[in-house]
């Protein structure tokens, strides 16, 4: 299958620094070349790929302090992919709506996963009026805020299977990964060590945003003998769900509140505990014992690997292309019947159709 | 003739506050309503045009809080565009790039005027790639960073000939209209008066990211004795130009250093004085009084007004739309040729056109 892998410029791909989006795509663009697809990479020009790297830009935009237009960029990206759209069975793109009114017109089959989070309320009126593009969520939590739009299915993410290696034996501390800022509560996981009377290691970044929150309210909470800052560590700015995929890749059973895409990613007593409150927290710590880090494993071997990613996303494709396969045949032979009624017909079908004054 | 103008969301046309794009629409859109073309304006819901209203949405972006996604507002503004594309005979837009990779493919003539600076690196390979676009600039200064873009015309901007009342009389004070920023040098403005013994009133509006430098330069300054501070005026952000061609329509001469669009507006000795050094322009404060406020009036009626500009855009329009229509004629010709020649022309026509796979 000749695919066409649309990611965003703002980071490369993979990234650099940090960029959940980048990495999925990194991966399942790995993943695809090494099952023998036909690969298009367009990203930005510091990108490592094995697939063919296509670039409108030398190097992404995060870092480049001299870019104050990325909208600019990511317009030379789609007239760059649309001047070559006949070399693909099937564009995916990772890159939001800008591409949708020229999609509406691509004769290719193309879907677009949507990598953030929806409940914009400008999103609204733009998945509204382009009800024909094909989406896809990463989780169904994802999709509340547009759950009546053109959604073809949920594909999980998912890790090169050796990215992360397995741990047997349990560790003696708890850890927190990810980001510093008020929604995702490190204070509770700083209380809750400190009621179950366990270390807790911080491995997280703090944004400029959250600059002020970390000063006021973390830090000084960082002077208690059982808290461990470890600071930034790469690869940190973890796209949904992924920091309880990489834990599952370790074998490392997670304690979660219940928020976001946390129930369709856990399985409760299985690979990790959702708990509701603080007190359920602490508790869950003696209880996280009794689960099986080889089973943890095993359910992260069998529902997210990069692998299995990218064969739900095959199947979705082969899906598209099939339909427009059908959908081609039938305006084919329709056309046919129209010339044998009338040989004018084809004339009288330019002139009544509606959509739209664009040259082919 | 059928024109679409499409105007930026920002501000409504005409703009409630600043916006000087939005006013420049509104003057066009209105005159050339008035000699008789059926117009269309593209542009937010609170827009007021005697043109027919197509709004994308409901409320300009600038004052709609909630607004965290301009883009997305942009996008579906086009969509609306494309779909009606057919029943126009030309387009006209004022909104940047964000149309190009589609309009490539648009079977109606269309023009862009870049209302904005155009020294922003990014936008060097965007005018590179999309050479075919047809752009108009609204001063011969604001080509130069893309001097090589395929520009069609200068058109200078107009004003409604009774917008400004003419003022035979000279008044005893200057005036310094526009922004506080560190390029516009109210401070310069403030030493000439103060050397020339003359009073000074200031009408200006202070951005955001002016203030600190309000605060630290310019209000010490507003204390002398000579300097009166009117502060913020209505329609004030002007567009390039639009300050000199204001002053020209009251019959007010200007002093102003040459820069931007400066020589080619004001007419030295005429208009105004252009002048290089504050030396020249406390000595030019002499000098202005023997120039004629009815001249000056003169000069705006003819070079200045809406009435002109519009029908400066006219001839354009016309312009590419008999070029369109010509080559319309030699693709037919040329069609009709190689079908005489060749039954299956058209077959082989098809299979080698290199653009691009747009359903029409």
């Amino acid at each position: 299958m000749r695919i066409a892998q649309v990611a965003p410029l703002i980071e490369s791909v993979p990234p650099k620094h940090y960029g959940g989006t980048e990495r999925i795509v990194s991966y399942l663009t790995e993943e695809l070349v090494r099952v023998g697809h036909d690969v298009t990479l367009f990203a930005s020009g510091d990108s490592v790929t094995s697939a063919r790297l296509i670039a409108s830009c030398q190097r992404s935009l995060r870092k480049n302090e001299r870019c104050k237009d990325p909208v600019a960029r990511e317009v030379l990206l789609l007239d760059h992919l649309i001047e070559q759209i006949d070399e693909f069975d099937l564009i995916h793109f990772h890159t939001g709506y800008l591409h949708f009114p020229i999609c509406r017109y691509l004769r290719v089959p193309h879907v677009t996963t949507l990598h953030g989070r929806l409940d914009i309320p400008e999103l609204v009126p733009v998945f509204d009026r382009f009800r024909n593009e094909r989406l896809i969520s990463i989780s169904n939590a994802q999709r509340q805020p547009l759950s009546w739009a053109n959604w073809q299915a949920t594909i999980y993410h998912g890790l090169p299977k050796d990215l992360f290696q397995f741990y047997p034996d349990r560790g003696d501390y708890l850890a927190f990964l990810g980001r510093i800022s008020p929604e995702k509560r490190v204070d509770r996981a700083i209380e809750i060590a400190k009621r179950a009377g366990m270390r807790l290691k911080i491995a997280a970044k703090v944004d400029r945003v959250d600059k002020r929150y970390f000063k006021r309210v973390v830090e000084p909470m960082l002077q208690e003998s059982h808290v461990e800052w470890i600071g930034e560590i790469s690869d940190q700015e973890k796209a949904f769900g992924l920091v309880m995929i990489e834990a599952m890749a370790c074998g490392t059973p997670v304690i979660a509140y219940d928020a976001g895409s946390v129930s369709e990613v856990m399985e409760h007593g299985v690979t990790g505990l959702i708990v509701t409150k603080l007190d359920g927290a602490v508790e869950a710590i003696g209880r996280v014992a009794n689960l099986s880090r080889a089973r943890c494993r095993e359910v992260f071997e069998k529902r997210f690997t990069a692998s299995r990613m990218a064969s739900d996303y095959v199947k979705v494709y082969r899906r598209m292309i099939d339909a427009r396969m059908r959908n081609l045949n039938r305006c084919f032979e329709s056309s046919l019947r129209a010339i044998a009624r009338q040989p004018d017909a084809l004339k009288d079908r330019k002139r009544t159709q509606k959509r739209p004054a664009l040259i082919t």
